[in-house]
């Protein structure tokens, strides 16, 4: 990835990416104890992560040296039932990794439920690029058939005991070179996993570019709901209806009762949303062009200014839409498709750069 | 992807994805030819496309119905010396793949370089996942080991004899379910192609996810020169040049001759740049708390709306940028950050939604 912090404490939108997977398993209510492995150097940061974003139901373990020694220790911790424990083995385990934050619940019950069946399972996926074998001095020795190979994937599942069996038996070469849990419950547990076709949603963040794709998928799905405000005791050609019609094309509209601003800052506040998400409110104002109180009404606006540096300490991207209200029909169809782009843009964009400016449609 | 437009001509920031693979190819001046298979269907928007993006060195040859026959009809086509052809049989040709946009110059000497020698060669990766082989019934048959194995990436190279006798052997079920041109001129011209280990930039655009990253990565490119124009002639305390410093520290920043906006617009219509990217200009005002010209100014800025509309034709995104320029020291540096947050943010996001937009820091 080129970056030197590990993958898994990537910021995406300012919250760090396992925050989000731990965010997709807390949503399984049948998913009881999440056991993390850390690094001893990243113990504090990860607890300070657990603190801040409020995660549930979740152990620390420390981390080995290799993929295998930390899910061991990870396995080891569900299996001892110590007195001063909260953890006790369950039938089923699921091993998953922090750098695949879009897994879904369906995809979990599927691989629970057939390693139940048939003491293992993982997801797979079909392989993008065909996977040769390179002979010793970096020639094509021999080219595997892809319709014939599938890339192994997370999550998977297994029976506890067959899985922690298999790392009891585990050779120290399976242990520092081996990645691939399905084989070992293969090679020690004689258990032929059930392979399940996952969704592209499962794969892994490994280079910079991932981190890009999966902030934007971040951002189209937050983006999926919007509310907006308007002031509509002074919205007589009911405009603030027009632009919702327009946005509902783009965007789902959810239309709002609050007559302030205020109010549904406060709300934001108490849901917690902003915690996990950064939230752009957009306060829409009509400016009928024959008003005398422009000058007054542009004044008030600028008051954004100073809420919006407020707001974003909590995490709200405030911002301050003036829609001009003309007679002609024409052209107010013109300024509420612009506003509906500007309010489009600044909400799929979401960035924090342009919070408290007065945009003009 | 999900989407019913072919990948290859899916938009990335609103120019089809095969321009940016066409561009990367010619920018190579010692590739004398390229020649893309198009089917049918999408043959006039691909000359639309070479046409709009003055795209050179083009021969357009029509698709199979799989991609070896697709890769044959292009060799076809190199291969004869028609009277009417500017084609001509070349020693080495490359083959590569439209939804790889991000191929440099590099890695094309490298494989070329190698075939030349070995009759073969072709980008490879390490894989990012366990590839399995799964048994009839969908279960874990085995599991190859991760670091005997590579990802068989473009681009590849032939010696044109190589490849080209080697796909006129070519058996029909070759044709139709084989993906790997290494594998025909192992199986048939004997020759065991090199591998060059390249670098992760040569993925392969498949999912909606990659659009996005492809996305970001164009953005992250192009954002990273800026030009600043100012009026300098008001500018006493050289507050401009504080804003270039602190944009340093974020951009490369090119200072500007430019007196006037209109000049250097001018200048990049001239320039085509505009044709490939979405250009970003920002004009940057710096005002007074003291100025009685507040009202007259704040007019003209006014202006840029509609400048705009007209420059957005020409793919170029204009936008202003007041500046308050308080005596306070403290107050002006943070009046300054805030401003080359916003260029920043404009720059990155390089997004349509808010051109024309006065905004202040």
């Amino acid at each position: 990835m080129g970056v030197p912090t590990p993958k898994q404490f990537c910021p995406i939108l300012e919250r760090p990416l396992i925050s989000y997977t731990l965010q997709a398993l807390e949503r399984v209510c049948w998913i009881k104890d999440i056991v993390v492995a850390v690094t001893g150097e990243n113990m504090e940061a990860m607890k300070g992560i657990i603190q801040k974003y409020k995660h549930q139901r979740i152990s620390l373990v420390e981390a080995g040296v290799t993929r295998h020694r930390s899910i061991f220790n990870g396995l080891r911790a569900l299996a001892e039932d110590q007195p001063n424990s909260k953890l006790s083995k369950p039938e089923v385990v699921i091993i998953h990794d922090a750098v695949r934050p879009f897994v879904e619940e369906d995809v979990l019950l599927k691989v629970v439920t057939a390693a139940k069946e048939h003491g293992a399972a993982g997801a797979v996926r079909p392989l993008i690029s065909t996977v040769i074998s390179p002979s010793a001095d970096g020639r094509l020795d021999h080219s595997l058939e892809r319709a014939r190979h599938r890339a192994s994937e997370m999550p998977q599942a297994f029976l506890f005991d067959v899985i922690y069996e298999a790392y009891q038996q585990c050779s120290d070469y399976d242990l520092e070179f081996g990645t691939e849990c399905l084989q070992l419950a293969l090679k020690y547990g004689h258990v032929n996993a059930k392979l399940v076709e996952g969704s592209p949603d499962l794969w892994k963040v490994t280079y910079k570019r991932d981190l890009y794709a999966a902030e934007s998928i971040i951002k189209e799905r937050i983006s999926q709901h919007i509310c907006i405000i308007m002031d509509t005791k002074e919205d007589e050609n009911h405009v603030g209806h027009h632009l919702e019609e327009i946005l509902k094309n783009e965007l789902n509209v959810m239309s709002s009762d609050f007559e302030e601003t205020q109010r549904l800052l406060n709300m934001l506040e108490e849901s917690n949303l902003s915690i996990f998400y950064p939230v752009v409110v957009i306060s829409v104002y009509f400016l009928d062009y024959k008003s005398v109180h422009f000058d007054q009404k542009v004044e008030n606006l600028m008051q954004i200014r100073e809420y919006a540096k407020e707001v974003r300490k909590r995490n709200i991207l405030l911002c301050g839409l003036l829609i001009y209200y003309p007679q002609d029909e024409q052209k107010l169809q013109a300024s509420l498709r612009e506003g509906a782009t500007i309010i489009t843009t600044l909400i799929k964009e979401r960035n924090s750069g342009l919070v408290g400016q007065l945009l003009i449609a």
